[in-house]
């Protein structure tokens, strides 16, 4: 489920068809192979927490909402998340290795690539039980981008104009379009216009991007504690070493560092495995980049808050409002 | 393409319908991601030629035939199944490598998880182009098949009772559903009635149970070389060790070989890694196992002839006849 911080900022008849949702998704993980019913909903329940889904669910109520409709979309968004992150977890496993993978592990491996694929079978069901042709089309595409952004590596964290270039293509492939998809999908089952639906996808196009940075700050600077006042909480664990940096994953907020006087030493630290330099340069990057990063996600959140000012006040408006700020507050 | 023996028993305008399905796939898999676009295609020629779409496409003409409208899930079908093909690799891959993946076969595995996903992406937006939610739910079934048949090991030659269990709910699932799901598309959207298509759903299935079980077979006897007359044609390479039993995969030939006579010995050396020993239990499933295997192979087809007589005689269904017979003959 979400966040309790979010829940606290959503009205509880939304919670509740949130719940819905979730309660759809654990229903169809079931399966008659004993591994999937098992290690499924233990995958889908690590995927991040139907924040797609909410967002699904609110962009459906801009227009007119049918629950009954629109459930289906929202909970294929969630299962496709659950796919991407099982299959991004089993590249990113494989290269924390080094290499080397031993039996268990190979096993799980398998596992893990088969219960993604069941998941994205379970989308495309999903999505079949409310056909619309629009709705599968955004998902697929979604699911087409996700695959092209796990593909595509940021090369170098310097010079600063390629590298902000690949970063931004990749989040928005990995991150951003799907969030574009969920929200579009929702729109064009709430009967919302051609116009409607394509300003909807840019502004979860900019929150997923803002989502994105604000994931690869916490990186570096650890994650809040999920309490009710997140604004106020402080980290509750601080990295020696980032995650990012450990693996050579080369995010914003170490572009910016290396922009803004972190230099050649910092960039080339990425290469390295040496832990004495990879806590240097991940407080170095905390010192510099993190400031940086957080300006643009916060210009993106403000973009994404433009493209939703061009609808009607509504109650939804405003939860979709308090959802974009809380991205942000994340990072706070 | 269809394999050239079997071109020569089809005529020449199912062919060319063949070849647009064949384009529409070709061109699906150009991507903005360079290495799609090359590994791509590559990975598409590779799984095998397009058997499904020609069934899927015949099954459409046992009813009212309208191309453009069965085009995309013939297609469909064939990206499901070179996404099944490309991720069954990998972990195939990762079990001959026995545990040691080198830098470069990382990335491959990176690039062939990502490029089995958007196959899996583009076969749910080619249903989107012609959108039938059965079409959906038969596809999205099949891929869920397929999962749990990945995850479906057979786990002991002997007894025979349940090795024979397993080894069928195996292949069921792994190939057998897929077949299924082709035949059940292509006549739902040819106008068929629900009892036509859970017949011709039984139809695909035997024949995908007995095209894997002669797949099995070959894997012992080695594939015949394809020429017009592949009858007559004598095997082009015969394997001195099964690729199946040296990975400790366990088919049908192996399970009717124990069962004749090779007993707990030949049972054994699935554990082992002996070259002689290999060597040894390969020639005894060719001496006892591949007769039997045929025989079920022979039944299952003919049970799918069986499922086809109810059928009004037509080309349609004359073609489907010859394409069982030809899956058959290649296990000649």
């Amino acid at each position: 489920m979400l966040q309790q911080a979010l829940q606290q900022l959503l009205p509880p008849a939304l919670l509740d068809d949130i719940q819905r949702v979730e309660a759809i998704v654990m229903e169809r993980v079931q399966s008659r192979a004993p591994i999937v019913k098992i290690a499924g909903p233990q995958l889908l329940a690590a995927s991040d927490g139907r924040l797609r889904a909410a967002l699904t669910l609110l962009a459906a109520q801009l227009g007119s909402y049918d629950l009954q409709r629109v459930q289906h979309a929202a909970s294929a968004v969630e299962l496709i998340n659950a796919a991407a992150f099982v299959h991004h977890e089993l590249v990113d496993e494989a290269e924390r290795r080094r290499g080397i993978v031993d039996m268990d592990a190979r096993w799980d491996h398998g596992v893990a690539l088969m219960i993604g694929d069941y998941f994205f079978a379970l989308s495309a069901g999903e999505m079949a039980l409310a056909p619309d042709p629009r709705v599968i089309s955004y998902c697929s595409q979604a699911v087409m981008n996700i695959c092209e952004g796990g593909l595509i590596t940021v090369m170098q964290a310097a010079p600063q104009a390629p590298a902000l270039e690949q970063y931004y293509e990749k989040i928005g492939c990995k991150t951003a379009a799907l969030f574009a998809a969920g929200c579009k999908a929702g729109i064009a089952l709430g009967g919302g216009s051609e116009a409607e639906i394509e300003r909807l996808g840019q502004f979860g196009y900019d929150l997923g991007l803002a989502f994105q940075i604000v994931d690869d700050i916490l990186d570096y600077t650890g994650e809040p504690a999920d309490t009710a006042q997140a604004e106020a909480a402080t980290p509750a664990h601080v990295p020696a070493i980032s995650g990012d940096m450990q693996r050579g994953v080369i995010t914003l907020p170490l572009i910016y560092a290396v922009a803004q006087g972190g230099g050649a030493e910092l960039a080339a630290v990425v290469d390295t495995q040496d832990t004495a330099q990879l806590t240097w340069a991940t407080s170095e990057v905390r010192r510099l980049g993190i400031a940086p990063a957080r300006a643009d996600a916060q210009r993106l959140v403000e973009q994404a808050l433009a493209h939703l000012a061009a609808f009607p006040a509504s109650a939804a408006r405003q939860q979709l409002e308090a959802i974009s700020r809380f991205v942000l507050q994340r990072a706070g």
